[in-house]
């Protein structure tokens, strides 16, 4: 039978299971990316685990996040990162080399390969023919200690392409009409495979943008074929040697199917406060901004600063908007500078800044309250940018550039029009591969010597103790739909360089929905929170488990749930519960005591459980849908407090 | 009588008094430089004083401090600078222009002018036969108002230099090695005047590196002569029309002499934790260091990133090195990006950031705990980094750069022997001239309509009453020498972003030396500070002043004070005494009240107070030293009120 290219991936590296969607499989793990802002408990996790040396193919540690050093903490993370990433035997980058994505991507990335990354958007390296799951630290963790990721087996979800994009159209704008098509969670539980000869004109970076919002649709993951746009890029990056063809069968069937004609779209732009909230940039047209930004995995790539270069050429930006240039890469960088383009932006009044995430994670470049920014980025959830009451709208970098240039939300082909626009952006027939700061792990025996250097500021992971059997705990918090684990556990500036200090983390949980939650949750001592749909979407961090669970959560019931957060709640053994009438979401109110008997038995059991709300005198049913493996790990406490019980 | 430059320079300005050592002088201001740190507050004196519009011949209103952004705050001060310069008729230089020193001689310096700024570095400027003056942000908003600026007259301190710097020691070593002759009060009271064959080789730039760290030396300012090497500067930046040839006269009698043979210098460095701690390099060789950063506006010339390209090219940098670069301005980033020089740095390592000032000033590139630090940077006062015990170092670029590539401290003149290194720096005929988004004042009737931005982060100005006549308040504080006013009020990426909140800034006044002090101070209202020598040597930061005003501060009793902090403190009320007997400093203890009768009376005769240590029952004298209009500073509360008792 003809089979997709996910089902190819998956096929090659299952350990167990049957690919059946919605059954739970086991995936072998070629190779493991992890960043500093979720690292540096990943390398708790192994030492919790007691790892000696990797067993992947592959494992690099990325800094890229903790960038500012607004004080020492992040500075000991790196040196944290630097000395466990050799004593485990991964690579490191340290910070200066840019973007985890786009760099595991040119210097790692490679067809056919399986890579678990704990940041949701690893997803992005889907657009080199491997199949790159985004999932929590711990699981990257396990799979360093060479053992399979598990998860339940999507739908794969076949993307058809034809046509040409029109000019002023960019791959960011296929994404985005993917979102206005679906929201940010049509793609839950789905793989989405892009295929169709549309995808000529493509080139692998391109693909890297739709693939790295493939997390904004909730995606499991998103591929594309191993063709000669892949093999063009590898050779560009002087890895022609990695270069494998794949794609999907003639004939192969997809669980779903979708047309987009590229010929079709038109630019397209997310409104303030959510990746989903995609309309023409028509639509938008004449807003004043205040800030534009360029950069991030979600336009990682040299094409999308040259353009914006071109457009600005022998130009003057609106000096009331702060025009944001974050390169991508050291190598992105360097081919800037040799262009020409570096020159270009400068000098018509961009501020470049350091390689790396920046802004995309709330660290540094927030925007005054009460203006409007335009970012390149992937998500713009609600207090995301470090301003609380922010408005951020998420376009392509022609889209952006326009905006610099006028001051105000510009659809880039009026613009063009007006000034007699055509761009040629210079793009060079071989990147400026630089491998001069990837630092590759020692021998083994030396590998030993070198000790993990745990500065002040990185504390000792929490221990968790079991699942109650008898539960009896308020509700402290109800959300809504959508909730984001930014909500959950903020990022930003402030609370990010504590993401190696639970304790002092665990004081911004939640405060985005209600300030007053920690204090609350510290007077309360064990209980629940209430969640809408697709509770937990977006950024994959395990914080979003770990601080809840470290301030008493013992139990999330939402309408449902966005897959990574999910897993990352069982990881760290808080109870996720299904309703399974979601119209009980609005018959429990703050404060309401909910009670259960035999919890530990009945989750063994399985079935829906049912919870006593003690205030309401009424009874609820909620449904576990946890596969035996992670029934144990939740009422053990957690994967760790599992490992160390077992033999 | 044959005239010093500085001389000169003061009676063509002169509005009244008389140039003889420590009267003091009125002087005609041409020029006003502002930043962000202390422009704000500026911004909101004028409107204090009901300024319509600058009357200077030249004011600009730079943005290079506060630029992390790490929440709205930072953002929303840009906006209120940008639009209270448009109102008030001042330039405006957005983020991502670069360092305000480097940038204010490149478009806006000229030989023969006078500059007030409130920035301590301000005194840069005399690398160009500028009169450049460094002073609290009230004097550069009176020169703003077109009034005169007053200071007692310095004496002027001729150093003759001859010789010529050997190969691997340049501009940095030579006031490096001003500052291990005398430490860093060893200019206070003086204008340093360069003059003598030495100065032949030494650019404008250079002469910048040497005029900027005058400050570090507590000297009222330095100045150089405008010859050849300020005329190929100005052609440079294609403003040969503002070259005017201006020197000493020969044979002129300089206060004080000095002598140095360049010949005879060697790499220096500046040990933690002060700039006067000089030791030759060689003596500190072998220390592991974790970072190295270039750049600040005390070694902003693009010739100070060459040297450092040529170092590294075709080489990698130690990887557990941060290897820091920090482009001076948009300018020297372009021609950075132009020579080639810019792929090198980072091809071989280096992390890119954004131009401005950035660790200098504590806003971000803080190091880890435990490690060193080398910076070219003028000042590595304690916790001035961001971490609060770090330990920096001070040195040229080629020490620092030296350090990067070995990973410890290293003599640059060994490393040259070791790599057979041999930089040929290109430096362009002609800068990469940048006024794209230098934003020129609009015309008057245009910028009354421009409404000052006051975002929610930018507080009112604190109203302060008057001296009262019976003072009787505790010791809340004692120093010792040599306190910075970054002790006083801290810098750094936490406290930065409330430079325009006072009540909120007030929250870090002294922690560095009391963690508990502000509670304190609450509790107590009234008190007293006890100081050393050099009492508030650094930054010309009026926020030292304010704070402690805002928290009760009535006196501040020093065995001496640094000139600019001085001044603050008459500007905001807070009298300032002179032990008569330094001794006594030790003779007080916290917790003793002091009290005197008919202050007011008694500071209007003149001469030295006595005060009653009522818990020590003794008494201590200490002296004023104010001028009869500082003394009526001090009475009413403030230059601000007694403005408005003027009629």
């Amino acid at each position: 039978m003809p089979q997709t290219l996910a089902h190819k991936l998956i096929t090659a590296h299952l350990t167990d299971g049957e690919p059946t969607p919605g059954t739970e499989i086991g995936l072998r793990v070629d190779q493991t990316l992890t960043q500093d802002a979720t690292g540096t408990l990943v390398m708790q996790e192994l030492e919790a685990f007691g790892l000696r040396r990797a067993r992947t193919e592959l494992s690099a540690q990325y800094v890229d996040h903790n960038l500012l050093q607004t004080d020492e903490k992040n500075a000991e993370d790196h040196a944290y990162l630097r000395t466990a990433a050799a004593h485990y035997g991964l690579w490191y980058s340290p910070p200066g080399n840019g973007v985890s994505h786009p760099t595991h991507m040119q210097r790692f990335g490679a067809p056919g390969k399986t890579l678990a990354g704990s940041d949701s958007h690893t997803c992005a390296a889907g657009s080199l023919g491997m199949l790159a799951i985004g999932v929590g630290g711990l699981e990257v963790a396990l799979a360093i200690t060479g053992a399979p990721l598990r998860l339940r087996m999507p739908h794969v979800w076949g993307v058809h392409l034809d046509g040409r994009l029109p000019p002023w159209v960019s791959a960011k704008d296929v994404v985005l009409e993917m979102l206005r098509r679906h929201g940010v969670a049509g793609g839950a539980g789905r793989i989405i495979e892009y295929h169709g000869p549309g995808l000529a004109e493509l080139t692998a970076m391109d693909r890297h943008v739709i693939a790295n919002m493939g997390a904004e649709l909730g995606a499991t993951t998103t591929v594309f074929p191993a063709d000669d746009a892949v093999h063009d890029f590898l050779r560009a990056e002087d890895r022609e040697a990695d270069f494998t063809p794949l794609a999907a069968d003639p004939g192969a069937d997809y669980d779903l199917t979708e047309h987009i004609d590229l010929s079709t779209l038109e630019p397209l732009i997310a409104r303030p406060r959510s990746p989903g909230n995609v309309v023409p940039v028509r639509e938008a047209a004449g807003t004043d901004i205040g800030q534009v930004v360029i950069g991030s995995s979600a336009n990682p790539g040299l094409r999308d600063f040259a353009i914006a270069a071109d457009m600005v050429r022998g130009r003057r930006t609106a000096p009331q908007v702060s025009f944001d240039i974050n390169p991508t890469s050291r190598q992105i960088l360097t081919d800037l500078a040799a262009t020409g383009d570096l020159a270009a932006l400068v000098t018509a009044g961009a501020r470049l800044h350091q390689t790396g995430c920046l802004g995309c994670i709330g660290m540094g470049q927030a925007p005054a309250e009460g203006t409007h920014s335009l970012r390149t980025f992937p998500r713009n959830f609600p207090g995301r940018s470090g301003t609380p009451d922010d408005s951020v709208w998420l376009c392509s970098p022609e889209t952006a550039t326009a905006a610099a240039l006028t001051g105000r939300i510009t659809d880039p082909r009026d613009l063009a029009d007006d000034l007699d626009l055509h761009p040629r952006p210079r793009l060079p027939q071989r990147s400026a591969v630089n491998t001069a700061m990837l630092v590759a792990p020692p021998p083994a025996d030396d590998a030993e010597r070198i000790r993990p250097e745990k500065g002040p500021n990185i504390s000792a992971l929490p221990e968790f103790t079991a699942l109650p059997d008898h539960l009896d705990a308020p509700v402290l918090l109800i959300t809504g739909d959508d909730v984001s684990t930014d909500e959950i556990s903020p990022a930003g500036a402030h609370a990010l360089p504590l993401r190696s200090n639970i304790p002092e983390l665990a004081r911004f949980t939640f405060t985005r929905l209600d300030p007053d939650y920690p204090r609350r949750a510290a007077d309360t001592g064990p209980h629940i929170v209430i969640g809408g749909d697709n509770y937990g979407q977006g950024s994959s961090r395990e914080h979003a488990a770990i601080t809840p669970r470290y301030l008493g959560v013992q139990l999330v019931i939402a309408k449902s749930f966005a897959r990574i957060h999910w897993q990352n709640l069982v990881n760290f053994g808080i109870l996720p519960l299904r309703f399974t009438d979601p119209d009980d979401h609005d018959r429990i109110d703050l404060g309401d005591v909910l009670t259960a008997d035999g919890l530990r038995d009945r989750l063994r059991t399985g079935g829906p459980l049912t919870l006593r709300n003690t205030t309401k005198s009424r009874d609820i049913t909620a449904e576990p849908h946890l596969s035996e493996r992670q029934t144990e790990a939740v009422l053990a406490g957690g994967i760790i407090p599992l490992s160390a019980n077992s033999p």
